[in-house]
């Protein structure tokens, strides 16, 4: 369902051209099970899993959520945070939780900022609430202590009885601290799998309960993933994986170190987090590693615009779009014709928008950025698991192709360690 | 006010360190009206001019908009968009717009998306509402048709005369199709300064009016700034507009060509996206430039921490911090104890921040990341004020000192004359 161009990056290869023979043996170190890192790589399977395992009491607790209250905290941070704030913000809207009629999802746990709490406080109010903690151990810092707040919301709202039945966690299926104290409580719980990476993690409880909980079809999101993991297993280089990790690696060793990931819809803001954390852990290693950064166009042409057009050619570009729009919108006729574009009145946006995206994707190739294009039908949930697999799929191929090992992250440790060490002196 | 910090990059200096000399020409420069783009430096007096010219009628404005109802659509795009959403989110929070008592401000015209355009309009709902349209020309593409819809929407809800009374528009003093049309409507209006380009222009009208809508003490920030700009005018090393710049210099002549903005507070999003416009619009070009980059601590230490971590070491870190938080709250005692923290029960969360931020400071470092610290005593008008014209100086500074134009923009051209062409065949 991904569609993938490289007629904007063609020009830019070396006379080696993609590689495919690499791509090819990156797969099949992947599908194999014998790359590095390879007891990591369930997320292959979390469609079919899920399916006939946990689905259908992730719907039935987001319905109790949606039931319970007007509005969910998700407590986590990195893999726990980004997939499920990446899919809500795309599917529901970048600003959903001030649409009437939806159910809020708000997201606490990945800062330490007393100010941003309380700012959650006052706009939580005195709306009922439930809470879904998100962490495999249990041990990471800022979501324990920010599941200690959320949880003291709820006792102080609803006793320590009530707040059991709001409490909703997602953790190791045997072991660690937040399985304990789940298990010892109560709660309702969730498994986050022990061969999947929190950056791969979105297709799991992880990611679905917060967005069903949001009103999103995950049932739906689901059985298009399942499809579109089938869809990529395709070993040619017409696989749309293939073709995105084998141009950007050709265009990497060639010192493009940057790729900017643009997005045309202000929806697609979080989704682009979610792919620099996916790229960034996966890729940034070893002293290697293509820098993941984004921009939001066409607001981003009128600030990096400049610098992409005319800066140093270090750069390549991977715009993602979607065919249709969810909605129209006519612009308006204005008499007078004051600033002359009365030409356009009657047009949809969506036609100006693909001109506009058009006129870019020149610019920036005749100024020296190769430009790669991502497709989906639509922002839907089609569209969104088939860009989730295509990504994941892509990243871990990519990976293999430089030599490192995707799914592992030895430098997150740094400055835990620092951190605790800190704290332990204040 | 601002302070930088060098300490974390001075192990990363070359042996000649940074260029005080070429400093203090840049700033000869600058200062003198002799460099390249110097008919754009008005920037400079923007505190003293408005201080003594529009500010009282911005205010009154301001205030006249609070009364008209609960939101402020601003439209405009780029400098006309950036800054005063930066400024907006930094003070009245990240998500200001969900906060009981907060007049509400939204952007509009900086995307094509009928899909954000719905949104919008439906969280808009049946408020009542003012327009502030915000651009120098009145000829650029996205915020004149978002300009369309929102008068539409004004006429619809009060009528062609009742629109008038809720429309300002800040433009140009003498010219332009935006000029002409507001003359022609008699819209109150405000000026975008000649002298001033987009990026630099948040301290005039343009940032001003929409920040003076949401509750920002506009009074205080201008009196900050123009103390600001007399302190960045020290001629020594010891000036910290000096130290950015040449710091960030010395870096980068030594190959690393990607600067990361960190924050720790998520209400600081929008000032990194005004600090990438105003550098990398400013730097890149000529084939050379920083490319600006941002995180959002401790978020993003789960995301790109890794990569940051152990990545390519092209890499160097800029963190801004406040010295104090706005607010306090105190990490929740646990019974039982669940996952062994409540060493920390009875601290603030903001001393779990501080802590965090020195930890990832020597992590960094001792991964082979030069980190730049600046920090503003609070968030608050004046911390505002004084990161602005810190940012601002260093960057025409920091541009100097690479030979390049600070000034003007000739790359954001490109896409513009292809985009009308292609809008022409519609």
């Amino acid at each position: 369902m991904v569609k993938v161009d490289l007629s904007g990056a063609q020009e830019f290869f070396d006379a080696a051209g993609p590689d495919w023979a690499a791509a090819a043996e990156a797969h099949r170190l992947l599908d194999g099970r014998t790359g590095a890192g390879h007891e990591f790589t369930g997320w292959l399977e979390l469609p079919q899993r899920i399916a006939s395992g946990e689905l259908k009491r992730i719907v039935a607790a987001a319905n109790n959520i949606r039931k319970q209250g007007t509005a969910l905290l998700v407590v986590g941070t990195g893999g726990s945070y980004l997939g499920a704030r990446a899919a809500i913000e795309l599917l529901r809207g970048g600003n959903h939780n001030q649409l009437p009629g939806e159910h809020q999802v708000y997201f606490m746990g990945n800062s330490l900022s007393p100010d941003a709490i309380n700012e959650l406080i006052a706009i939580l109010g005195d709306q009922d609430f439930c809470v879904n903690v998100i962490s495999k151990s249990g041990g990471t810092l800022e979501p324990a202590l920010g599941f200690r707040v959320a949880k003291a919301l709820l006792e102080a709202k609803y006793g320590r009885a009530g707040a059991k039945k709001r409490i909703y966690a997602t953790t190791d299926a045997n072991k660690g601290k937040l399985h304990d104290y789940a298990l010892g409580e109560g709660w309702e719980m969730f498994v986050v799998p022990d061969d999947v990476g929190g950056r791969f993690s979105v297709l799991s409880a992880v990611g679905l309960l917060p967005m069903a909980a949001a009103g999103i079809d995950v049932e739906a999101v689901v059985s298009a993933a399942e499809r579109e993991f089938q869809a990529l297993n395709l070993r040619s280089p017409e696989n749309p994986a293939w073709q995105y990790a084998a141009a950007r690696q050709n265009l990497y060793r060639q010192g493009r170190g940057i790729e900017i990931l643009a997005g045309y819809e202000p929806s697609f803001r979080f989704m682009a987090e979610w792919w620099k954390q996916l790229y960034g852990e996966s890729e940034g290693k070893n002293g290697i590693g293509i820098y993941p950064a984004s921009v939001e166009f066409n607001a981003d042409l009128h600030s990096m615009g400049q610098y992409i057009q005319d800066g140093p050619r270090t750069l390549m570009e991977t715009v993602v779009s979607f065919e249709r729009s969810n909605s129209g919108y006519k612009i308006p006729f204005e008499m007078g014709d004051p600033e002359g574009l009365n030409y356009l009145a009657g047009h949809d946006f969506a036609e100006a928008q693909r001109a506009a995206m058009n006129a870019v994707k020149a610019a920036h190739i005749s100024g020296g950025v190769p430009n790669i294009g991502v497709s989906v039908p639509a922002r839907d949930e089609e569209g969104f698991a088939a860009l989730v697999c295509f990504f994941e799929m892509a990243c871990a191929i990519s990976a293999y192709m430089t030599g490192v090992n995707p799914f592992d992250q030895p430098g997150v440790e740094a400055y835990k360690k620092n951190m605790f060490k800190q704290l332990a002196e204040l």
